[in-house]
C-alpha cells in the first residue's frame, strides 16, 4: 500500500477478505469491513449477531449493535485519506456512504493491489484447485453410465449434476448449465423445461467450491450418434481447446493464448460463432484475473490458473464448448482437468 | 427522478433491476447496467453473450463484446449528469469506473427512490409470498414426522431441509440454519459438524425462492423433552413473537414494532440477550426494506411486509428464535407464517 500511495484499504465482500485473513463476509444490508489503515493495525468491523464466527480472526474486531452506524465507526479510524482502495465487490450503498465520510479521497478497486498477489497461486492453492478439477473429471467420467439424458428435461439432468457434485465432496454447486439441442448456442443458458432428445447435443458446464477454491469444466455430449455437422464443429472446438492449451507457457501473454485458440476456429470459418472469450482465471472466485482475452498484453507467469474454454454457437441449432482448468508451470502447462474430450455419447 | 432531481439512474444487479424490467443481472465482472436517463428511454447494456436471455426485455438492448468497455459504452449516453441514483449492490469496482467518467455526480443509492416504491406490496406479490411462506410451513410440520435429528450431524439435518425445501416447489433453498446446543446461541450458525443430542435445543431458520419471492420462518424444536430453563425461554420468545405481531397496523412505527417485542424481553430479564434487531421487509429481497429496527421512525402502511423473529442467545447453553412473515393489513395484521409456534418435540 505504501509504495503505490493507497492510505488505507478497505474489504469487505468477496474473496480479497478471506484470502488474507480466512474470514469471509457475509453479502447483507449488515455491513462487515476490514479497515486496512497503511502503517497501522488493520481493524474488523463486523454485525454484532455475527460475532460468534470470528473467535479466529487474527486481529481486533469490533462489533457494531443494530442502532449504529457501521460507516461512521469504520471510516473514523483514518482521518480525510487521499487514496482508498476498495474490495471490487462492495456493494455500492456502502461505498457512497464511505465516500461522505472520506470526500476528498480518490478510489481505486482493491484488485489493482490484491489482483497482484492472488494471481500467482501457491502450490498448496493448485493443490485445492486440482482436487477440486479431479471432482468434477469423475462426474464427467460417470455421465456415460448413471445419468440419463433423452427424454427428461435439462432442469432434471442439471439436478443430478449438483447432486454428483455435493456426493463427490464439493461444499456447494456453484453452476449447472445443461444446454440442449438449440438452448447449447446461449453460452449461459439456464437449464429450463425442455426435454432433451435423441441426437442433442447438450452442453455441460459445471463446478463448485472445494476447500474455498472452485473447479470449473465444461463436456458437450451427444444423445446416441451425432450428425455430421456436429461432429465437424466439434472437432473444430476440440482442436481450439488443444491449440489454447498447448500455446500456454511461462512469458507469453493472455492476448496470445486466446488468439492461439481464437485462430482456429476463425480459420474453420465459425469465427462468427464465438462470441466470447476463450478464458478466465479461477482461484477462490471462479472468474478472476487473468482474463484470457484480446487486450489483455499480461504475460503468463508460473502459478498463474486459468480456463481454456472455446466454443461455436449456432443460433437456433447448437452450441459447443470445451473447458478445461490449466495451470501455467515453469516451462509450460498442466491441465488440472483430463476427464474425455471425445464428442462421448450419452443415453 | 425528475421530482427528487436525479439525472440518470444505474440499475445491475439486485432486485431492482427484475421488480422494473423482469431482467435480473447475473452477478458477474461482465457488467449488465440499465440506464435510465430522466425523460429518456431506457437502454440495458447486456454481455453480447448473455444476448439470449434477452428477447423479453421491453426495451432498447445493447450488447457489448469481450473486448470493448461498458463503462465507457453506457456512460456516453448522458453527458456529465449532476445527480446519479445507483443501484445499491452494483459492485464498487463498477460505480469506481462510472465516477471516473462523470467526475462532477453526487451519487445516491437507487433505494432512495426505489424503496418508495417495492416497500409496498401489491396483492399479486403478496399471493406469491403466501405461497412461499405456507411452503415452509408445510416443512415445519414434516419435521416431527420425517426428519430425524438426535444422533446426526447440523449439516445433514440442513441437508434435508434444503431438499424439503426444493421439493415443496421452490426455484432455490437460499439458506438453512440448523444451530444446535450452544451452536443456536450464534444467530446465524453455520450448519456443522456437531452431533445433535437428546435435549438440545435446535433453531431452524430456513427459506428460500418461488417465482421470485422470498420464504423466511424460523421455529426452534427440542429433541426429546426440554428442561425448565429451556421452557421458560421459549415462553418469552414466544410472547415476544406475539406481542411484536399484534402491534403491527398502520401507522405504527417500526421501532414501535421492535420495542413491542423487545420489551417483553427486556422485562423478563433476558434484554441483554437479544442482540439483533426484531425483523426485516421482505419480497424479491430475502432483506429489504422496511427494518423492524430501533431508530427507524417509518410508519407502517397497507401492503408492507416484514419478519417478526425476536430471539434469545445464551451464550455456551442454547438459543430460541421464532420468525414469522407478515403483513401489515388495511386495519391490522396478517401472519404469512402459520406453523406451530409451540416448543414442539422431534426425534
Amino acid at each position: 500500500m505504501e509504495s503505490v500511495g493507497i492510505d488505507v484499504t478497505l474489504l469487505s465482500v468477496g474473496a480479497d477478505l478471506p484470502y488474507f485473513t480466512g474470514y469471509e463476509a457475509r453479502p447483507s444490508e449488515r455491513l462487515t469491513v476490514l479497515v486496512v489503515p497503511v502503517g497501522g493495525d488493520p481493524i474488523l468491523f463486523v454485525p454484532l449477531l455475527e460475532a460468534p464466527g470470528t473467535e479466529n480472526v487474527p486481529f481486533e474486531v469490533k462489533t457494531w449493535s443494530e442502532v449504529e452506524d457501521p460507516v461512521g465507526l469504520a471510516s473514523s479510524v483514518v482521518s480525510s485519506p487521499g487514496r482508498v482502495a476498495v474490495g471490487d465487490h462492495m456493494w455500492s450503498v456502502f461505498l457512497t456512504r464511505f465516500q461522505r465520510h472520506w470526500g476528498h479521497a480518490r478510489w481505486i478497486p482493491a484488485s489493482d493491489l490484491t489482483g497482484k498477489l492472488r494471481i500467482r497461486k501457491e502450490p498448496g492453492e493448485i493443490e485445492l484447485l486440482r482436487r477440486a478439477a479431479h471432482g468434477v473429471d469423475r462426474i464427467m467420467g460417470r455421465m456415460q453410465v448413471d445419468v440419463p439424458f433423452s427424454g427428461r428435461v435439462e432442469r432434471e439432468v442439471a439436478r443430478d449434476l449438483a447432486e454428483l457434485t455435493i456426493g463427490e465432496g464439493h461444499e456447494s454447486a456453484e453452476f449447472t448449465i445443461v444446454a440442449s439441442g438449440p438452448n447449447g448456442a446461449s453460452p449461459h443458458h439456464h437449464p429450463g423445461d425442455r426435454v432433451i432428445e435423441e441426437g442433442d447435443l447438450v452442453v455441460c458446464d459445471f463446478g463448485g467450491r472445494l476447500n474455498g477454491y472452485y473447479s470449473d469444466s465444461t463436456r458437450t455430449f451427444v444423445v446416441g450418434e451425432p450428425s455430421e455437422e456436429q461432429r465437424e464443429v466439434h472437432e473444430v472446438v476440440l482442436a481450439a481447446n488443444v491449440a489454447g492449451r498447448n500455446a500456454v507457457t511461462p512469458g507469453v501473454t493472455c492476448e496470445a493464448i486466446d488468439q492461439a485458440a481464437r485462430s482456429v476456429i476463425d480459420d474453420a470459418g465459425f469465427g462468427d460463432y464465438f462470441v466470447h472469450r476463450t478464458g478466465h482465471g479461477i482461484g477462490l472466485e471462479v472468474h478472476e484475473h487473468p482474463y484470457i482475452v484480446g487486450g489483455n498484453e499480461l504475460p503468463l507467469d508460473p502459478g498463474m490458473t486459468f480456463s481454456v474454454e472455446p466454443g461455436i454457437y449456432l443460433p437456433g441449432q447448437f452450441g459447443v464448448r470445451i473447458e478445461d482448468i490449466v495451470v501455467c508451470t515453469g516451462d509450460g502447462v498442466e491441465s488440472l482437468n483430463d476427464s474425455d474430450r471425445a464428442l462421448v455419447s450419452v443415453s
